[in-house]
């Protein structure tokens, strides 16, 4: 099978350098001589010293935040594997733009600048300020019967995904965070996890934005009937091509996340990670390119239950663990603050020298 | 025995009013009609819910926060237990005034008003602004051969925290939470704690500020030998008297965080703890009056082994587990905006009718 790495992703792939844990160090060395026992900070400590050494030390203080939402519909859901009909995906962004969704309130709240970007709704929008009109095709493709992209679209929808990481990055952007907005992609990240990870269907895949207990059985059974289509069973867990796991199981907001993830490894831009959909998408660019996995911070863990083995896969601790299961983004945006605090710890608390504070003497 | 309830204390407990679980309903209902999925903001729905029935609905955001920090020194440093010098709580005051402690640094970042209490620092201080100076005595005694306080010294120190609460209420305070500083605490804390829940010495005694693992092992046995002086072994979850366990092996600045969050229920002002000495100051206010719990969130887990215990025993879930173990303050300001995020979800969202999106159709 021919490689599906194309020429504008490979050079996003060849540009991510290693953050190395010799710089990280450095910087853990100054939170070391702040006024506080050793590793009290717990894992905010972790955290500033991570992100110091992916911005080589320069970090201007608030942060400049921004999240972008990726929206785009599911040719599966004409199987009946959601809670909501599909016209909700139209319907919220809507509410993203008139400002009524939660991740609008946690934006507002947190300062963060938001941008709204059509991948590929199942209907037309009008101009609006926040809206980024950049449609690949009405809707995936039904994976149940073809690939959920063709490979054309798939590379147009990583692209979208640069974009908007090249977009943060002129805009000064020094923490960013992707969202999606589409009804049916718990689907697709739960037959992405499992083609992914090799864990079974019915232990990657949850309710959604609430099915009942019959109508998961019926979700697990399409999920594993699109595995059994696109991948062979001798793939799972033995190296599959993540791009077609991608092409075949995902969606054009996925596609879009793990091409805004890549580009933003590669421009040093510092990821927070929301749910399950978002990690399914990390998951797909650090298959691509494991140093990727260098700029991402796990913002939450969701109540997905596919969401853990993600984030087992990654490598990655969540900053919260509240239970929630949203996605938009607001587990990212909820933990922006954290990131911040401690980089401000980092930056503000004076020193055991510098306060004349006696140091540990036992 | 004679009950060690004085006449300020019980007009402060009779004053604590119940939060019924059918206010909390009300409020919920209301979240259950903005725009997401039902119950997927997971914990901050309850938290949301909860504030606003202890707060009757009426919720001006931001919030007004404050910290106040309670400072106190312990006799039973004398026995060698912890890590760093006692006049490091002279000196982390001291910090605290100019700015340079971690406590200083998240305050800034959340906008809560920070207010240092020296209830019984060995040092005097200079007159400064955020210092008020309420000193009991110059350290708790050495619980190791005496009670850590006589009984009207206890009575004193919870009535520093009465006077906080009604300061902070005088202000329109609105998410108060303690903080303490103290070198000693945690082991005050870890033999309370074994003497309210009954559970082991060693299960609920950890390193403090960094004790190696020779002196965690003299740690437990100091602490096995207080409480074998303080309360006999039948007492062990059988009923303890709480005021004697905070009188014989608490100390000032536990005692003040006691009267604070008692205070501070009866005033209904909600209150974010911190982290294990917090918490047992919070374990005490509760088995005087059960109720004061209504009012409690649990800021964040600390690694201070003992902690876990006594947010069980609270009943209380914590918001962040970082792996935190500084005091000060730190985790409960931390997770201020978790908080607060939740109740601008709950003013600001959209519910499905105005936003004319389609509830779920299964």
């Amino acid at each position: 099978m021919k490689s599906l790495i194309f020429p504008e992703l490979r050079a996003v792939l060849t540009a991510i350098a290693p953050v190395t844990d010799f710089e990280i160090a450095g910087y853990q060395q100054h939170l070391d001589r702040l006024t506080k026992p050793i590793g009290s900070l717990g894992r905010l400590e972790a955290t500033a010293a991570r992100f110091l050494a992916i911005r080589g030390g320069q970090v201007d203080l608030p942060l400049r935040k921004a999240v972008y939402v990726f929206a785009a519909d599911h040719g599966i859901v004409e199987e009946g594997v959601s809670a909501y009909p599909q016209e909700v995906t139209r319907q919220m962004v809507l509410n993203f733009l008139s400002g009524g969704a939660a991740i609008n309130v946690l934006c507002r709240a947190q300062q963060a600048q938001l941008t709204v970007v059509d991948v590929g709704v199942c209907a037309d929008f009008d101009a609006s300020p926040g809206l980024e009109q950049q449609k690949v095709r009405k809707g995936s493709r039904n994976m149940l019967h073809e690939p959920a992209m063709l490979e054309e679209e798939l590379q147009q929808a990583l692209q979208v995904g640069f974009h908007a990481a090249e977009s943060a990055a002129a805009q000064g952007v020094t923490l960013l965070a992707a969202g999606e907005m589409g009804i049916g992609n718990t689907t697709a990240a739960s037959a992405m996890t499992a083609a992914l990870t090799g864990h079974d269907v019915s232990a990657v895949t949850g309710t959604g934005t609430g099915l009942t207990q019959d109508a998961l059985a019926y979700k697990r059974a399409i999920i594993s009937a699109c595995l059994s289509r696109h991948t062979s069973d001798g793939d799972h867990g033995s190296d599959p091509d993540p791009l077609w796991i991608l092409q075949s199981l995902g969606g054009l907001e996925i596609a879009a996340m793990a091409g805004m993830i890549l580009r933003a490894a590669s421009l040093r831009i510092p990821v927070v990670l929301d749910g399950f959909i978002v990690s399914a998408a990390a998951a797909i660019a650090v298959s691509l390119e494991e140093k990727t996995g260098d700029y991402l911070f796990a913002g939450h863990c969701s109540e997905e239950p596919g969401h853990r083995y993600l984030l087992a896969f990654l490598r990655l601790e969540p900053l919260l663990s509240l239970g929630m299961r949203l996605g938009e983004g607001t587990g990212a945006v909820l933990a922006m603050p954290l990131i911040e605090s401690a980089l401000r710890l980092s930056a503000e608390m004076a020193t055991f020298d510098s306060a004349g504070v006696a140091e540990a003497s036992l």
